[in-house]
């Protein structure tokens, strides 16, 4: 059966789908209609629901579930689904709302094992203490497990921070062996907490959204705040030296301050510049990953470079 | 009687003047002299005392206070003090070290008098709390009244912080006749708590030194730190919302993180945008104002600007 | 009666209206419309008149009102007013042209007073006397106090220019309460006079449009000629170092040249730094409140800033 | 007889020489000395006279001529002329003041007809008045024919002004046959007034200084407003569309005004585009060609490029 | 006749077309049809052939020539060509493709001349024998005097390359006269050669794409590749003074390398600063000229430039 | 016994010094004397021979080993060897020079062993058989195993290049298990190959110096140059897809080209980013190793970062 990613212009599209936006709007007719941004396991499309009525309008909301009998068609330059028929999905049809949503390539488990691996590895008490305090956090844990990195950028999709702090967890243990002067706990710890402010800063692992307190204080920022909590609670000042060059990692992780990258304090330790350059690496390659296969010639425009890159060569 | 800043070229200059750098150097001949950089009320000056034995390296420290009858010479474009007879002050001299250095105008009771009105003048409860907790912390309020705001840059004396402080309040509370609209406590308490993490970035108010954790952390962040202790003190969420709007004023003060002045994250409240204005001002008044008098033509190179300035005009 | 800013998608339009903007166009099945921007007193919307003859083109035009009878409509991401009946008024309706513009919360007459004080305020006859001069040429005057101080960007609506040149000397005056070294005329001359070249860049205080000269001399050269042209009549040479000191606070009034921010020289005096401070903040000030409650969670992408911003806040 | 640019370490100078800067110092051994900076027709080389009282003090002024027998001597990475006899010229040495400073390779009198030639061919009536009402200034035309380009950067000796603005004539007149739908006028005019400015900016021609108005206005809006005196005492609007084309070039002589090159505009017009391009091109090749010669392996460290240079090539 | 550059909204448009791009697409109703870009000798227009059938969607290519009777319309704020009536060109239409393309003022064959009289004035053996090399072969020769410079940006047309490399001779030629000291051979050669790469990273002269090689390497690298053929092949050393000489002016041919204009290096010789500023001039003049006489009021947006430049003027 | 590195001031110092660098100068005496930069295994100091008649002045060269009994001084802000006895080595001393340079870590033997296994284990013909081409020349393969990667900034020591590439290659095959994805071989040959040209831009492994072919071409295009004569020797194709995929990444190698860091052109394809990500990393990492050590509180002012770096830490 057909999905959004590969179906094709003037095919057919049947199945369940995910509303990820809605809007109502009032055509030049006077009917409303329900805007829709529709998803399922690899993609997302456009598509409008006509003449609906107030009970339509009243069901139909984000993280709804819709069962779809559509065509794809071209409008303004892009592909758009046209619904000929549609229903609200209901107990009976049984769909896991997760089915319906983009995610890792390894699954949530087996990220979660290897992070596990990596956190028990991990020597340095003080270190060791915010990290249990941390992932101990129910709440944390369920957010830091499901949530995406991004909404667009790199790594947007279900369990995509996880899937990231896993990659860089073991980009940092390959090259320990290169550059083996480096502190690996500091290293380690700056690798999985690094974005922990990320679980306040998004909003729902399904229809993610950044947070009036994520615009205005920065994942860095809040991701110092919530280490400086977990060391009170494990009885360690939060000007201990360690937990300081652990923030300091964190608030330097986008490279220099005064280049306008978004770090709150320039990188002054090799550490904290060995942490930018596999962050900055893992995104940059996620983010090319992510859109392979999306152009006959191999080239495709991507925001985050601000040019064509070619994804798929030799 | 001279001081360092209105003494010329060939002129004796006598009196007690403070130790603020020194360093023990050979010389060409083998001996051993101290390189000094000496200081009173007025400025400093560099001076060398030749022919050291090692019990003179060990009195003369920095902030050891020295009483000097020198001449002023010129050497390799600056002037420098060259000393003909110096000793060590005494406690007979009965010299107290805060009449060596240079301060703010108004004096330090009379600003923390005028900071106590501004603080008198908040209803907001959140903010209320928040600054009591801070200043009634004898360590923080010590060193928050008698630090510089810098080292060299601006408001570089004495005070220099409590001084800038006072003077953003009241640039504050006369601009708000004109732009009502904008919340009045969240100004005021921005103003007063903008810089409160100089306090455990800044070292000694007499001869100040960045600490470690100033340099890896930023002020900002630390600033939001001690607000965080204070908010959790008091009993308040460091999520609750006029506590964040708080942070975000103080994270976004030097303006839009993405031209690298220094912001941990960009101004996006009109209060932010405000007083990004108003420090800028300030700070930036207050170097053309430290440096005023010191050129025959009025014109003179200032580092802040990177250009000559016109400090004496019409 | 709904205006243009509160009339909700689906609802009746029904009053006077502006034509801003207008256009010919030929629609697909080969019939001629008029492709319409419409005003009233709170906003803008676009719209369509369909099937018109020869008369109906000729008779509508900038500045034309129609009294219209419409339905707002839904119209690529955008609402547009659907017109149902439609007439061009006539002289027994009576309607004030001004009634149907944009205009500054304060009334122009009211404004004006403000700035006859501000001038009798004045002590230095070389800046009187320019000023007199300015504001006695009917023709600048009334081009000063009708004109918007930019198409778009901030103050954008009826003596939009007065009443920024009014908000900067209350502004001015509250401050030198905090900072009563700065030169008072010189600052509130500068404050006068920094946009009058706008009176010959900004064309039709109704329709605002940018004049070729304007394009290719910038306002800020064309603010000097004016004041040249003054001091000249008033018996001053240009070259008068109080003339030249105004010059300057004018041409660096958009901070650095050498950040390509739009100023003919870098500020070098005091004067010059404060007034660029005062100006870009009322600027920046103005374009969040022009704005304001315009969407549903208080956050709005602004053009000036190049980020969405939160007007509406605690 | 050897001159300052071709003497080498250790070998002895006499002959002539200007003071071009003076400043009387104290010396570590309480002694004053006059330190120097002399120049002859090839160069500069700095000084110092010991022991000097104070009719020497008063007498060697800038611009004093002295009578020196010298060696040549390293002194801090540099060279420096050690005076082994000196004395101030009088009238009977019969030195000419001219034949002591850097000067254009051509002779100010053929730049300046071939000038003359350049003027005649202007055919447009409003460009004609203004280039003789200010070229029949004679204090202008003296300056104008006197000054340099700059103290430092390019053109930076006697005539090198005129020079300059010859040598852009030249470029423009050969130009025009490739680009022949080039207003021919305007850009001739272009050429010859873009630095007119220059007569109120630099003070002197033999030891140069910029003015405070010069600091104050720059030298771009300085040259509009000598045109638009020029204009009007030849009875021409300053709003004539000619005269603002002509403004325009100079206003945007250092291309674009967001890239902070230091014009008060960008170029908008062909003629605009064209300027900006060859008198960047005539500033840089003689930045290069006043520095050729000077360094053994022809690679040379330059100001203007912040990079070597290798000036001497195939 | 009309043609597509003069031809207005709502005018019958009648004429033969070349295909420039094409894409098949499916309406909403799901009809298929075909997005076109025609063009003409003047310029281009999009169009749409509606209900194609699959013979006509094999049948209509990139470079097929459409004989179409159409009218143009008003389309989401463009003109487009609406179909009447369309058949494909046979060969009794004896159309010649050429005729439908875009040229430069002056005939190929034309440039052709005057480029072989500036081979024939160049002395130095080095260079007579590489430009001999690439020139004499005919793949090369063939590219070369048909490509056009770029795509969009300036000289975007057939034979547009083989324009501006014959107007660099022209202006190098003349300014040779002013400034007699540069190394004429070299300039000439640099002229000639500088977009040699060009031949391989553009792919056909009638509807023209960036080959995958050119978007890796970058012209400037590949016409040095060309160069290094060339000298190997004629005998001389790519490391020869001379050819190095030559490759740095091209690398060097965008400006500075640390304003990321393009160059692979910065320009350390005055005929690399030489030929960066007439290169530049070229191209934009060009530019502003391909785009004269669009505007009513001579004011257009130049992408190249970013701002709207006064094309039409005095 | 000391050495550079760790003498201090005031201490003797004995032993034999490699003449890096020597001038002749004339004293203020007139005495001429030779200006020296000495160097051993540890580091560099400057000295100076006085009184130097003819005869030492042409035997003391660079290369020239000196032994040297001498005292260290503070001069000017540094270090200084002062020479109390000096003689020039001679044949008996049997010195080594290169036991008198800065040295990798590991030898340079080692290094060359690693680098072969790596070669061993790249499957792909053409990468192969260009590698081969190039370290099978004798001439290449001395330098490139000798060479600093640079003069000052990153890996400057003896055979620091073949130290830099093999930390490279390693960093590669480490990474690889995390991003298996990636072309393993393409990768492989950039961290080879990438600096080839540097053994054209850099002369001397002893006294390194840029060549002026160096300077003018930069050591991307000539790394380029040399692959391409390998290709072409080895029987492939410059336009080969592989070829030019490797030619790619190593003209991309620092980064974005419209930042100006270098690059001829910006990385378009994942394993450019790889590697351009990579090589910046162990530079800055080798940097901050270079210099570790030298302060007293574990901060040290770095060129190559423009700030402060904590280099000795936690």
């Amino acid at each position: 059966m057909g999905t959004i990613s590969n179906v094709q212009e003037g095919e057919r599209l049947v199945g369940f789908f995910l509303v990820k936006e809605r809007e109502v709007r009032v055509a030049a007719n006077g009917d409303e209609y329900i805007d829709l941004l529709l998803g399922d396991e690899t993609g997302t499309i456009p598509s409008k629901m006509w003449d609906v009525n107030d009970q339509q309008k009243a069901a139909v909301q984000r993280k709804t579930i819709l069962k779809i009998d559509g065509t794809v068609r071209h409008f303004r330059g892009k592909k758009q689904l046209q619904i000929n028929r549609v229903r609200i999905a209901n107990d009976e049809d049984n769909i896991d709302i997760q089915s319906l949503v983009q995610k890792s390539t390894t699954s949530r488990e087996e990220l979660w094992q290897d992070l596990r691996m990596v956190i028990d590895d991990i020597q340095n008490d003080v270190y060791g203490a915010i990290i249990r305090k941390l992932f101990g956090n129910k709440e944390i844990r369920e957010a830091f497990t499901t949530l995406p990195a991004s909404k667009v950028m790199h790594h947007a999709y279900y369990a995509g921070l996880l899937d990231h702090v896993v990659s860089l967890c073991h980009s940092t243990l390959q090259l320990l062996a290169v550059y083996p002067h480096l502190n690996k706990d500091l290293l380690l710890t700056t690798c999985l907490l690094h974005d922990i402010g990320k679980t306040r800063t998004i909003h729902d692992a399904i229809t993610p959204e950044y947070t009036d307190e994520g615009q205005l204080m920065g994942h860095l920022v809040m991701s110092v705040e919530m280490i400086n909590e977990a060391a009170f609670e494990a009885g360690f000042s939060i000007q201990n030296e360690e937990v300081v060059a652990l923030k300091h990692c964190i608030l330097s992780q986008f490279g220099d301050a005064d280049k306008g990258m978004g770090s709150a304090v320039s990188g002054k330790m090799p550490e904290a510049i060995f942490f930018n350059a596999i962050e900055e690496l893992d995104a940059k390659l996620n983010a090319l990953q992510m859109n392979k296969g999306q152009s006959e010639d191999g080239w495709q425009y991507h925001p985050m470079f601000k040019r064509k890159m070619k994804t798929d060569h030799v």
